[in-house]
């Protein structure tokens, strides 16, 4: 490209997952040939949001103030934790629109190669809202993979400590799914969770 | 999502070709978790384009300089000129490495009914750098769709009035192409245009 500047917002669009060299050229050249306007919209918002976005002191969710939305939210059942891994596993539960108490993000999960430890995941902070009792259920909403179902684990001897129900998500065949594309695997875990038709 | 600058983030990431929803929730939560100093870099390099790039005064391509790179470059052939529609077709036609002439980028096609009149297109320049002399052939890289054909038509009569040759960009199969998957039109273009084998 014959403009520096231009490439070097090429260079920088390729950080974004997903994105090669040939999808952030058309993005660059996209905002500069037709939306400057959302261009200046994308390079302030983000702006703002790293100067503003921080995490709630109680779930660890992104949010714009010292406690996030839901948690603020008299509404939600402050019994019930259920806890998932990242904030995008926030919006996909909240999606469902099927749950109505509050959350807990680890931001990553058990994986000590990883250097994810309980400390990074502020598990501290959860077994404190654990004793101060008033929980009556900690969902386990992590992964189905092996190292999200040890972080559950770990959860759930520890509220096992304080004398809290935990509970694991269901396993089984997804909804609209055909079973000769599901794996092995999951196909066992829904036949031993196979439930009684009344 | 419980943070209203992380949402106008997401919302901003919408206006990226080709990005919806999930691909914007996705960018935003990637760069705030994991790559804060790309998202940095991406407002930053942004901002500094949207502030510097302009259209070089010769070819209108985009430029951080009054002439841009190509146009400023000695070793380039300055008596033939390739006309193109896009900055991105520019890129393309550098990377075939088959061309080493300069550039007139038309930022549009001819297209009466979207606005898009020869004034738009800066056909006025490209005829006064015709009329100069000097110039001994255009090529005609505009696209292989009725609109780019008319607009190239348009061109090559304008060339012809400054008594300068103008050519099209061959049609035909596309290297590796397999007849099985060509449509119509281009076999019809291809036969048309057959080569004879010496």
């Amino acid at each position: 490209m014959s403009s520096s500047s231009l490439d070097a917002m090429i260079a920088a669009l390729k950080c974004l997952p997903g994105i090669g060299q040939k999808s952030a050229q058309r993005m660059a050249l996209h905002l500069l040939e037709r939306d400057q306007p959302a261009a200046k919209r994308i390079a302030e918002t983000i702006t703002h949001a790293l100067e503003t976005v921080r995490h709630c002191r109680q779930c660890r969710n992104f949010s714009d103030t010292d406690l996030c939305e839901i948690c603020h939210d008299d509404r939600r059942e402050q019994q019930t934790i259920c806890v998932v891994e990242t904030p995008a596993d926030v919006l996909a539960v909240e999606s469902s629109a099927a749950y109505r108490g509050r959350y807990f993000v680890l931001q990553g999960r058990l994986s000590p190669l990883d250097g994810f430890g309980p400390g990074q995941l502020g598990l501290e902070e959860l077994e404190q809202q654990l004793s101060q009792g008033g929980v009556k259920e900690v969902i386990l909403a992590t992964s189905a993979t092996v190292e999200g179902d040890i972080t559950a684990q770990y959860i759930a001897d520890m509220a096992a400590r304080h004398q809290t129900i935990s509970s694991r998500l269901a396993r089984g065949i997804p909804l609209g799914g055909e079973l000769e594309f599901v794996d092995g695997g999951t196909l066992s875990r829904a036949l031993s969770g196979r439930e009684q038709i009344d």
